[in-house]
């Protein structure tokens, strides 16, 4: 077999067989292909696509191009949550406790953030003592006693992965379907996935944009992993505002808290049900969608999911104090209020542009081995279609380097747009994509 | 300016502007952008292609990436010759001698070949004695004396072309007109030509396989020629078969010479004059096309072009001696005859086939850094069209390593197809491409 072969196969448009397919994937993790050849391959799928077939071949390969996690020691059906990447998206740590706490299995591998979207284990570690570094005997353990536990992705995670996507991240290729779909699949096969529950994010704070994009890889990702033996829905939620109210570590913390407490943003509340229902049914402890979200429901009432989340905290060394504010966790030496000008309605609250202020804050990180402060942020105190008067407080910023103030004012303040008409609504959940065979 | 920027622009099929190009070709022939980068970039061309403009401007970009040939001291206009490249293809040496017979200069600077077509200067390199690297001054010297000069491509030449092309071969980013047409320009620029006669090889033997990808490639390159303030005219012909008999480095010196003394391949001699009566046209000499050619027919007839020829071999060192068999350059050991095995007319000589034939005999290479023999090659007897009997010679194979027999034999085979009926006429020369203003 040779590369340029299987280079001009698909330059031309054909497909790669799966025999093919593994030859690449296997140069790709073993470093036998160089860059150049992956980078024009990768340009190549960027312009001819590919299809379900060939989509689910690099998956798998990938999938299985290095360590891969062996939950079978946990009981139980193990569904993972996975988000495309928002502002303020911290759904995951709902959804972990929630699950837990109706009996699924949890053994949740997550990643650092990038970028203007937060990171899982970002979050978790601005909870003071929380270990992210587990033993896989630990974090077995902690599972099949209390049904969660979250880890750091390893590092010998998905090799093929990991050198292609540092490719494409140079070369202009990452917009492509197909290899979007099979980065995150390959993924979440690796961490041992035996269903997935997809939240692809849509609007100008998402990586996909438009709706159209966003649903074709929805069908992609549920294609492929279908044809990998698991099932996975996907639901296409919005991403043009950031989902809650706070955007930064431990300001994320607080708001989950808050909400596992019953005090909490709607849209939050209500994508945070949604997702964990779907885990739920995935996991075979409920037939009906409903009745998932029904007991969900109780579980968050009852404070059942909070309790949940407490006992996760502290299973991994965290410590929070529910008796002094903001729960103990870090907090910012300043806050800047963000004042409105005008009276009004928010007409538009750009995700994108929020995010970038958290990360001027020092919330998120321009590179991958920056640094990140976990008390920093922004906590938005107006929404998208809430009516302002002049002088109002539109968000505060968590603020600890005062260097850094001015380059996010700017950022919030272009973020929110006030005028004199009440905007239309935008909806919360645009669609879901499930297999066409379940 | 950044490289993802400009992958993502032309990924996106977009104009490249003259400073992005100069920034991509710096960074090409300095070394300062990656591979993969480069790579991405040349498949991104090869889909969303490039508008006249971006390729004369990529094309004046890589000439002057390096060091530049300064022809001034040599007086009159400077004409170079360049053909795609084919199998037999030998016309640059009469060419040469016929055009500074009539007193054009010809500063000629060749390269070397690869794969199934020959390079120049290998032919020229078969003659005992003869050098091909001359110092700049000897080269100037002997062009204002005898009017024509031959030395090896400089190292330093193109470097942008050098590095790019190397990248595109191993990343199927090959076949791009508008990469090949600045690549060929570009050196041809360098080397200080202020006019070009291009021959546009087409057929099986040729890099371009149909008419309309060639014409397509002529076009670019007088157009980018003319942008670039030279003129340049391209003429379209066959590599379907051959041309002439010989194929091989000695071999095609030994045939160069027969036709120049007047016995000689039609079909070599008429793409000879054609070619030549251009350069002719291009320098001033006449502005009828037709009184070129009917001087070039002159000087054939009187043998002043092969006269000429004999100087530049002498002044380069050469040694040949007329009246000995074979000009006394170098003869292979053994002669293997392919026979017919029915009668019939030749209706297929595969002009790729008998390429590889020669270059699995020794007189090519498959590698860059491979020797070659100059004694050794296929001379043809039959051609296309011609009527054998069962038992005719149909080529004769000129052989040094016996080991090297079988799979030659079996390429030449297969280049032949005899067949009952009398197959149609091939045109030799399919069309000219002239800049639209001249």
């Amino acid at each position: 077999m040779n590369v340029v072969d299987i280079i001009t196969k698909k330059r031309n448009g054909l497909t790669m067989t799966r025999s093919e397919i593994d030859y690449m994937v296997k140069g790709i993790s073993e470093g036998t292909i160089p860059d150049y050849q992956i980078a024009a391959w990768a340009m190549a799928v960027y312009f001819q696509g590919m299809d379900i077939e060939e989509t689910r071949d690099l998956t798998l390969a990938m999938a299985y191009s290095g360590e891969v996690m062996d939950l079978a020691p946990i009981q139980g059906f193990k569904v993972d949550k996975h988000s495309t990447g928002g502002v303020g998206d911290k759904t995951t740590l709902i959804a972990i406790a929630l699950a837990a706490a109706a009996g699924i299995p949890v053994a949740k591998m997550s990643g650092r953030g990038l970028g203007h979207t937060g990171g899982t284990v970002d979050k978790f570690e601005s909870i003071p003592g929380f270990r992210v570094e587990l033993s896989r005997r630990e974090f077995i353990e902690q599972v099949n006693t209390i049904k969660a536990a979250l880890i750091s992705q390893s590092g010998n995670l998905v090799p093929a992965d990991k050198r292609l996507y540092a490719i494409r991240d140079v070369t202009a290729t990452v917009e492509s379907i197909p290899l979007i779909a099979s980065s995150i699949i390959s993924k979440k096969i690796a961490a041992g996935a035996q269903g997935i529950v997809l939240d692809v994010k849509v609007g100008r704070g998402a990586f996909m944009k438009d709706l159209d994009t966003a649903t074709q890889l929805a069908r992609t990702m549920v294609e492929i992993g279908k044809g990998a033996g698991r099932e996975v829905v996907a639901v296409l939620t919005d991403m043009n505002q950031p989902l809650g109210y706070n955007v930064g570590n431990a300001l994320e913390v607080a708001e989950a808290l808050d909400l596992l407490r019953g005090q909490g943003a709607e849209d939050l509340k209500e994508v945070s049900l949604i997702l964990t229902a779907h885990m739920l049914v995935l996991a075979g402890k409920h037939t009906d969608f409903q009745a998932a979200r029904e007991e969900l429901q109780q579980l968050l009432a009852t404070g059942q999911a909070f309790q949940k989340f407490t006992e996760i905290v502290a299973a991994q060394g965290g410590r929070l104090d529910f008796s002094l504010p903001f729960y103990d966790l870090p907090q910012a030496s300043h806050k800047e209020e963000l004042i409105a000008r005008e009276e009004g309605y928010v007409v538009d609250l750009d995700a994108l542009k929020v995010g970038h202020a958290a990360m001027l804050l020092g919330a998120g990180r321009e590179q991958l081995d920056d640094h990140i402060d976990p008390s920093v942020g922004v906590q938005l105190v107006k929404k998208y279609g809430d009516f302002v008067k002049k002088g109002d407080v539109l968000a505060v910023m968590h603020v600890n380097d005062i260097n850094r103030l001015a380059l996010a004012r700017q950022q919030l303040q272009e973020a929110f747009t006030v005028g004199p008409a009440q905007p239309v609504t935008i909806p919360l959940v645009y669609k879901t994509v499930l297999s066409q065979n379940t």
